[in-house]
């Protein structure tokens, strides 16, 4: 069986470098074996994916933003365990988007960091999950995602 | 004393076969004794209930809504323990309300669902809460709630 | 080292009464050796504190009424715990920022928040977070912050 290191690698996923906080925070406390992950916005290789659903980003560009929200969560998770196959559960993800008033397709648009979850962590990344348009997004990026993780006994 | 489940029978409530996510996560997940149950949308016998608050739904159409994201919540509680006696304690609710920004009886809403689960919960129903408005909700509904919810002993 | 109480009080912040819930919930639930408290608005001396971030209120004053949040956080905490040294580690911070869509700027708001918890808590004061702009907020407050605790084992 693959582990969630290998999967990134045959999805051509390389971790970037964790995102540092940009305020008075950290990006992840553990608690007894649950880890809670702070929000992560999106932002890839050419920095951050600004942008509002529904005004001036379509559901195709808000699925990648979200799938890299997933990339920087998986980043701090493997920066918070050193190998990601600690991971037993994505417990939970809370998913909120930079969206207009009248755009009703939010879990179209967190999908795509929950379809990543599933395709690194296999069924340990099936999870619960809440997801809501907010009225603005730190840095005005286009999505927000926050999660919890159980980790397992090794 | 009564159980949950007669409670629910008392107050004339049927609870629905449990709603299927319309993307690629699940219902909920139990880690430790904590069970999340994934945001849960205002939907009843007759379908979604769409609106949004201070717009084109009044105060009691809000609770109302809220009343049914409450109802599917116990419905997924339902599905994953069985007996709704195995729940120890309503943690935590998450409510958001798809609100136009001058519409501030955000409680007044979510009291819908957290007044159901004091009726159908007893004590154990009381619940921490955290209400907000949302600039959008999943399919233009007009209440999404998430809850944490303790598991018990037996 | 001084305790909680004592930086409190270097900080000149006298605990206030904890907020009463305007609705059929209650403020905090213990589960395990987590503590959840319900999402506080920023309310301080003179009442509670309304306005909307990038449109009546600016950055300081909605730093300052995540300040009052993060007081009322505490307050409760105190009246959960007796004794603030039973915080064994701020785990996670959300804070709802009543903001106008163009306002991206939410994190140096809620930081009015997470500083004061490094104040008060030192090390163990710093946590994880989400922060988003609501479209609204109850009693239209300015901000609203709910937490999760971890309490020690003594």
């Amino acid at each position: 069986m693959s582990t969630p290191e290998q999967r990134l690698a045959d999805l051509g996923i390389v971790l970037p470098e964790p995102l540092k906080p940009v305020a008075n925070f950290i990006p992840f406390v553990q608690t007894g074996n649950l880890l809670f992950i702070s929000g992560q916005v999106a932002a890839g290789p050419d920095g951050r994916i600004a942008g509002r659903l529904g005004e001036d980003m379509d559901l195709d560009g808000g699925y990648t933003a979200a799938h890299y929200c997933g990339i920087n969560l998986i980043a701090q998770c493997k920066s918070a365990l050193g190998d990601l196959s600690r991971i037993a559960r994505v417990v939970k993800l809370g998913g909120f988007v930079n969206a207009a008033p009248d755009f009703a397709d939010i879990p179209k648009v967190i999908n795509g960091c929950s379809d990543l979850m599933v395709d690194v962590f296999a069924d340990a990344g099936r999870h619960a999950r809440v997801a809501v348009g907010a009225a603005s997004v730190p840095g005005g990026v286009a999505v927000e995602v926050d999660g919890v993780f159980e980790i397992g006994g090794n």
